[in-house]
């Protein structure tokens, strides 16, 4: 019988066959080159090739998949937000960021390489996400691609992802409610797993409904995913995580751990995901993978 | 009489009249906010709306002339570009990249801020200016924003802008040769005013003709611009250019005046710009205002 903290088989083989394929598709788009800037797509390569959940592309493919969207458009979609994700991850490790000399087990960007190839890397590879949406292999539709690049823009910008991130550089000095907690989680994390969920529809040009439903599985998935998140950094073993036990708190990080206490974080993580599997009702037994996800982030010990 | 280094009226009133009027798109396009990261759009407003001669603007807006592009919208082309190389400029001047105190006369950013608060602000601008190029306000046609996001991409990305950077890092310490440093020049600069250039005959959905005497206008100009930029560095006045003379030769930087020598490199961007402005002859007198720039780029100051 398979540890409860393990994704259930079917479940763990549809991650699987995501992260390969979309691992596959985003070397296509990242080559290696001869050029004298080889160097860094050396850091670019690295920082986003090697390993990695690829939770983001799952959460993209299986929304694609509830519209019937062409695999190989929605691959582009689930690898230009995955570069993105990337690009966040080694600016993130920056030394006057969290400072963090791993990654999944392996160095840091800027450990292996240096700081400005790290920083610059990390700068291309955001550039490298809009790019391959802009391409008409994508979608044929331009109104699709231009929709695709809004919403990520908006995710991954100052009101999304790199606003949540200077919230958390502020809770290391600064004391926040709950309120203000979750809109760091909410911007931080958030807003690129609502990208994911919702690029399906976008792709699949689906009605506001869908759409509002998929928005509202994946608010509740993503503060569900930081929640546990948080739990992991004080309970997380290092071997799993790939980095060291409560760097949270000992950068002074306000958490909804270190807020709510260990047993109410958890109860709030299960009410979450509780929610956000309500959210996919209006697509039947076709969103039971995406389901399955939700009570995974539940569960997942990295 | 002006000095014969100032542009001339026409041309200065021109430029001003940019300057002028896309900086106020582009605070328009970056309001202040009230949310918990209001820090991090303090940091992006300090590195973006502070002045700044507003050059890509300047090629932007003269080439969407030439094809009769709604100014509005050309606007919104030219404030992303600008957008975009201010990020570059606050991630330029980091500790690791040219650890750079001051910027256009001001604190740079990290040192208005901090370090972790510079790599954020330069990561949400550029997200921003691929959020304006996607707006249907930029162009109706989503074909136009899609071409405009592609190009845009490119020219910032690894291939483009950050791999000129890249090899600028790499030129500190290993002897290029001059076909080296003009690949460095060409991805580090010029990318992006080709870009500028060509944002006009996009905007304006110019045939490939037209696009190809711009982008060879571009090419030309922006090696002349980084010829005078490299010279400028050895001897322009601290009060002008609003850094420090030698930084260059100081970080022991590859350069045009390093390799060739101030006369000859004078030299080259005298050719550089004459031959730009054969490109141009498609136009007739319409382009009489990018030619009268090449000529500003060539005498400027700073």
């Amino acid at each position: 019988m398979p540890s409860p903290r393990e994704a259930e088989p079917e479940l763990q083989a549809a991650i699987d066959d995501v992260a390969a394929t979309v691992s596959k598709t985003m070397e296509h788009l990242l080559p290696q080159t001869d050029d004298a800037e080889g160097y860094l797509y050396d850091a670019m390569r690295f920082s986003s090739l090697g390993g990695g959940k690829r939770l983001r592309p799952f959460l993209v493919m299986q929304s694609a998949k509830l519209f019937n969207v062409d695999p190989t458009r929605a691959k582009r979609a689930a690898a230009a937000l995955e570069f993105i994700h990337c690009y966040s991850l080694v600016h993130d490790d920056l030394p006057a960021m969290d400072d963090a000399d791993t990654r999944r087990g392996k160095p840091s960007t800027h450990r292996k390489f240096d700081e400005a190839t790290a920083i610059l890397a990390g700068d291309a590879l955001q550039a490298l996400g809009f790019e391959i949406l802009s391409d008409n292999q994508t979608h044929e539709d331009p109104r699709v691609r231009c929709q695709l690049i809004s919403a990520m823009a908006k995710a991954a910008g100052g009101h999304g992802m790199c606003g949540g991130q200077m919230l958390d550089l502020i809770g290391e000095t600064e004391e926040f409610d709950m309120g203000t907690i979750s809109r760091l989680q909410r911007l931080k994390t958030g807003m690129l797993m609502a990208f994911a969920c919702e690029a399906g529809g976008i792709l699949g040009k689906a009605d506001e409904a869908h759409r509002k439903a998929l928005r509202g599985y994946a608010h509740d998935l993503g503060l569900a995913f930081q929640v546990t998140d948080d739990i992991l950094d004080v309970e997380g073993d290092e071997n799993d995580t790939g980095k060291p036990a409560n760097q949270d708190e000992a950068a002074g990080k306000a958490t909804f751990v270190s807020t709510l206490g260990k047993d109410q974080a958890r109860m709030r993580a299960e009410m979450l995901v509780a929610q956000a599997c309500r959210h996919l009702h209006v697509f039947g037994d076709r969103a039971n993978m995406l389901k399955k996800f939700a009570h995974y982030v539940l569960e997942r010990r990295a």
